[in-house]
């Protein structure tokens, strides 16, 4: 394992980061094509927060959260501290004290592919957390890893300064290079899903709205009424 | 896999699925013998919602949404819309959207052996979702399935028509030739059910009322002291 | 298995009990060495709330609650009722009734390595329960087990008597013997944290505090600034 | 759960049972249009062992084999047993005993949604068994279930005398009324792989044979050369 | 965590753990009463081997190997190595080097609620392993825990000592205490299961051989032929 | 999804690929400083096969081989075949066809984050698969992806050209531009490890060996005999 902690990462302008918290993980996820979901497995540890920011990065072992404390000193305000583990770990890396310490620094959240503890409080403290689990088992400190290398999360590359979107859907990665770009398509989806939400209040249908009648005609979908059907298809 | 959408699929008396829904789904389920139960995998992700209504099915490809969208079209007043996949797919499926052009067309809510998206958005709908998991991950419109053939979700055979209802604690489907049978079972039950909670109010033990003490014995189940206990036992 | 229900279990000064209540789960789980712990798979149904007490602990058959009705007649005021199975299960053992009656005799929450129902009513009594699964799903009487005798619960052995703590972040197990010098070591250690977390409020690092920067200087970690990093480690 | 034991139940002719077997798993389930698969949760504990039987149905309570013994007197020469459980099990149902009677009544081997033991000797007397456990873990005789109604294993409906193949890659199953058809779309499937094996033998290539450039084509999918690749998209 | 190596503990009569590699793991696990199994989740990587022996324990933190090297000097000859860790962990602990030393010792293999590694050669050395993993991830050496104080590995409270016996079904424990009772009632069960098998290879079947006929009956299982079955119940 | 097909990625010289294929996953892993492992959940469907050689990756739509077609094109005699998919999947996307087009072209294996089928063929022709799932489930071909951009396999970042390893322990990823130094760190392993597997056949301990005592005895560990064992840890 590389152990470096490096130091003054590159981070995105706070207004552009501000536009992607504001569209929210699923239309940011559908802007990049489809791509940048942490997936279904990290949950928020609270309900109705959105959490956005340049990513600050630790890889630890598992059961152990070294190099979390190392990771804290480099947090600026506006940054999400992202902590990977070197293997599957259920450990609670992650409580209370070390969010006092990241809310004094401006941190409004954290994503970690391990546990976390003191739920209770972090959701009285107002600050974000989204974990594969809620643990209360305790960590050592005994094992180097590092802090500011890309890291995989979820399936996901994550580099220090791409930017984490996390809500009640899951969590969504913007690589740097790419926030301009994001924030562009996200505008476009977002006008595109009013006018759809609109069309749908009134009653129409997607099939109509994206045209899909001939998609499924040139697949061979039919229609049939349930009295003319197969026996064996009504089973 | 069949393609085809069936269409005009039979329904229950909306007064029976009234019923169904007061009882909830551990009455519904203990009334129909244990059976029906979709299990402990497929969550709600609001609480204290209860949904019931005939199915309206669909099976979609995994990661593939095209059939939800010709399903919706099938949807009325009442019915609960049920999607099953050909193969486990955490991808979120529905979202907002078509939860928007659902409840346009009185559908309440939805069960789905996949993931949902814009949870935030759907609670704050008060549009029930009983899912597998939570995902922003998106899906394209590209293969065929179909709509209003049975379906096996989470190891239950729901056929259109059969009356789902799902609450805090799961779902549950009754086939749509014994929804009589089962209301009247589920009467008996809640009545036995309020007999019992008063008993136990009074502090009558479960061991008397379903005279169980015999059994224990039967079983060759003894009673011992802990003072008496075998050192080895008490470990 | 055995089969005996064993009575007069010892238990603990209730005022002990009610100190380690206070403390909460992951503070016992620290002073007791970073053990005890039930781990990240029995997840609480309701947030917010605290239950400590004895346990009286229940070995049933998957699918089959017979011993939990012997069990709960061993119980008396603030004990807290610990179900193990003897083999993996997801069934809804445990409901309302159950509750009605455990919350006549005095009995806060429950503990079970299965699965619980009826969690709305739950929630609405204030009972807590702590489980791996919730499910519908009933269960018969019928296959004898034991009451009382130490039981296996998340990789954790746990004795009647010993002290259960359950929050929002788990369970953790605290052996009768352990009780008074656990106590100890809570207050030990919740001194500690609030001097800590004094100090992190006033931006203290954890790095500094902790006395880890000569460690993390042992196990050869660099710092490096971002501008000199090698490209390879920047991707 | 339904209490109920059918006897005579319809079988499919030895002869076509013969040509599903030839064919194996994969070639049936995509000659039935890529359904009816048993997926990637029950696996053998032998290789290159392929079973095919019209399936005699149990379904069992979980940790007990009841209804194993009753189904055994239903099977006749030839005849597959499928066992289904009430809820996930991983108990050892099955073992050398009941792979002694079985053999002994010409059945080949056994499909169950749940665990099997003696290993070792079921390989060494040449029974098959498709399970999604192997446990040690012993069952009681204890609670009712039925034989030879249909049941749900692994998300597929089974019904007696429906056809279930199995082999390496895991079992899939046959409606008895679909017998007849998907050997005829066997037969032209398999013409058409040892066409197309000869071809891959050649050379040929998939995108070639199987016309899939245009689609491609169609999708926005564009050839760069990595000497011409953004270094973005090189990392 | 406690932090004790225990020397010179107690082990059975190396002929009575003769007895039991014999018997093997279901019959031990019967004659037990259903008791002692690790279940389905600890797997060998080889077939066809047994090995039993008094446990030597040691407990690792998750990704730390360094009890390991501790509990290799308390082996003796016959013993078995048995690794639990203080939270769930994938990492290969134990590969070839490790069995090298243990084979030196005259340990006939392992067992780990953890991974291993170097599976090919062990498999080569014929010494056994059985563990929850197998994984080329490796492991420090930077956390205290203990040897030979209690473990509990997959769900079985494990002493030092007590006779661990593992085959292709798993594994079993038998607490020292129990060795004697559990060889008479292996005994006792071997010479009925003889007397099984040979019935059953004469046709007799288990419902009349175990008297199961009446219990059916008892509990309103009833016989109903195919051909008179309700359509709803053929589906 | 980016949808592109890259041509003429790089490849490390196959001398190269040879040595590090001697070596095997484990060592491999260790002399990478424990980096580069896919972990515990992609396993080979064969036993005793080593493959090794630089990466084509393709990335794939769940349930959709329509990548791997073009994949085939891109593949090399050497190259190892590696496939992601856009989200987890179950699917046999991969069988005998495929590896008769690979192995014309000088291909021995296969890395899938997915399913395969037809295993008993593919171990029959000798062609190396590992994989997360074995399923006859069947794909589509309807949905667009990318071929030698970088995918994420079971958390580890691969790009075209990189070396892969795969053996019976798991899969290991070197990049290409740390081939050179790992093969130098391998030899140095190999080296010492053949060194201490003669002294530890010679009864040397790793506690002497690696020089743990002293470290033990910083961590507090402490030596007691079982006799002097208080009884609260003989339990």
């Amino acid at each position: 394992m590389r152990t470096l902690i490096v130091t003054d990462t590159p981070r995105p302008a706070p207004a552009d980061v501000d536009r992607l918290r504001e569209f929210g993980v699923a239309t940011v996820h559908e802007a990049m094509g489809r791509t940048g979901s942490l997936g279904a497995e990290l949950r928020p540890i609270q309900q109705g927060l959105t959490v956005a920011g340049p990513a600050v990065t630790a890889l630890c072992w598992p059961g152990d959260n070294l190099m979390i404390h190392a990771a804290v000193e480099q947090c600026r305000e506006g940054d999400v501290l992202v902590v990977a583990t070197a293997a599957p770990a259920t450990h609670g890396f992650f409580g209370e004290l070390f969010a006092t310490a990241l809310q004094h620094r401006g941190v409004p959240g954290l994503v970690i592919d391990g546990g976390v503890r003191d739920t209770r409080e972090l959701r009285e403290m107002g600050f974000g957390a989204w974990a594969r689990h809620v643990s209360a088992e305790g960590t050592v400190k005994a094992t180097a890893g590092n802090v500011n290398l890309p890291v995989v999360v979820a399936g996901q590359w994550i580099r220090p300064g791409d930017v984490v979107v996390a809500d009640d859907d899951g969590v969504v990665v913007v690589p740097l290079e790419r926030v301009a770009e994001t924030i562009t398509a996200c505008e476009a989806r977002v006008a595109k899903e009013a006018a759809t939400r609109a069309a749908f209040e009134q009653g129409e249908l997607g099939l109509d709205r994206y045209g899909l009648r001939p998609l499924l005609e040139r697949l061979g979908v039919e229609y049939v009424s349930y009295a003319d059907l197969d026996e064996l298809d009504r089973r």
